[in-house]
Order: structure tokens, then C-alpha cells, then sequence
């Protein structure tokens, strides 16, 4: 055996929330300032109401998102980035960049 | 309905590579040097020969690695990024820095 680091735990648990089905795009559309469920729901195609709720609540779990109520009439419901979320800009930004390099667009 | 502009299908396949299981770790470990099936295996506590050598394939596939079989006796393989896997780095190195911000360590 070689003395092969391992790989940090923590590198790990980022790679999993972010490439979770649904989290990067939707970390996508709330950074490209979308913050309303509908809006965010436009942003991504094919995603059921199910999972897109199931995702937002997870997001909002790891302090990524945060779930703003204002009291307006309707009640307005928006999602925001955290300071945690927000600092996922340049990943976000990294992988776009390389996906418009390397994955060729779809027929 | 506003004018909200969907996620580029390319970005999603981006997240979805990056982010399938292990694969994220699998493309840190031979990005720190890591080339030998034994080697990447063992900067990746958890995974099972199964699933890291299905992933090595679903890598090849994508053009992400490269499999070079050396003809040393005993015949040596080692996985190798291409340029397409190489322009993952600042990918890899910008979650690495977001989860060392802001993951806490393991107890």
C-alpha cells in the first residue's frame, strides 16, 4: 500500500448536496434570481412539484436556502440564498463554464 | 408566467456527472495523483469494488478517464484524466474550498 490520502469527508458531503438530483439546478435558477416556487419550478423542466418541494426543503435543512414569508396579500412565499448558499456561486459558475465547453449541446 | 430562462441542459448534465455517486471523489483522488485502481480505491473509504469499478467505467465512457493498460509484467492499468476530465479541477478545487468554508468537520 502507498500512502494514499483519503479523500476529506467533507468534500464528499458537498459533492452529494450539490450533485443530488435537482439541487444544481435549482441552486442555478435561485442565483440567476429566480426566488419564487414558480419561477424556479419554470427554470427547471421535467422536475415534479414532489421533488422540486422535497429538494427546496432539503436545501433549506442544510442552510443552504432560506424560506422567506411575506406577509403580503396573497401571501408570497421566496427563497433566498444563505451566506452558506450564496458561496456556492463559483462552483456553480466552474461547472457551467466547463459544461458549455465540453458537453455539446443536445440534438 | 415571467420571462424565466430554464436551466441549460448541459449545466444539468454537468451536475448530474459530477454528482453521481463517488464520482466526485473518484476525480479527486486522480487529480491528487492517484492513477491505480488500488490506489483510488483506497482514497475512497466506502466504496465497494462493484461500484468503483462501474463508475471507472461511466467515467471512460464520458471521456472524463482514460484506461491506459501498461504492458509492465505484471500488466499494470492506471486511469489517467483527458484534457475534458483535467478542465474538471477548478470544479473539484472550488467545492473543495466551499466545503472546507463551510461543512463542518466529521465528530
Amino acid at each position: 500500500m502507498t500512502d494514499v490520502k483519503a479523500i476529506c469527508p467533507r468534500f464528499h458531503t458537498a459533492v452529494e448536496l450539490i450533485g443530488a438530483r435537482w439541487n444544481g439546478a435549482i441552486l442555478r435558477a435561485v442565483l440567476d434570481g429566480q426566488h419564487r416556487y414558480a419561477d424556479v419550478k419554470a427554470a427547471i423542466p421535467g422536475v415534479s412539484d414532489t421533488m422540486l418541494a422535497a429538494r427546496l426543503r432539503m436545501l433549506e435543512r442544510e442552510q443552504i436556502l432560506e424560506r422567506r414569508v411575506l406577509s403580503s396579500a396573497p401571501v408570497r412565499v421566496e427563497y433566498h440564498l444563505t451566506a452558506k448558499g450564496a458561496a456556492l456561486a463559483p462552483v456553480v459558475d466552474a461547472l457551467a463554464a466547463w459544461s458549455h465547453e465540453w458537453i455539446p449541446v443536445p440534438a
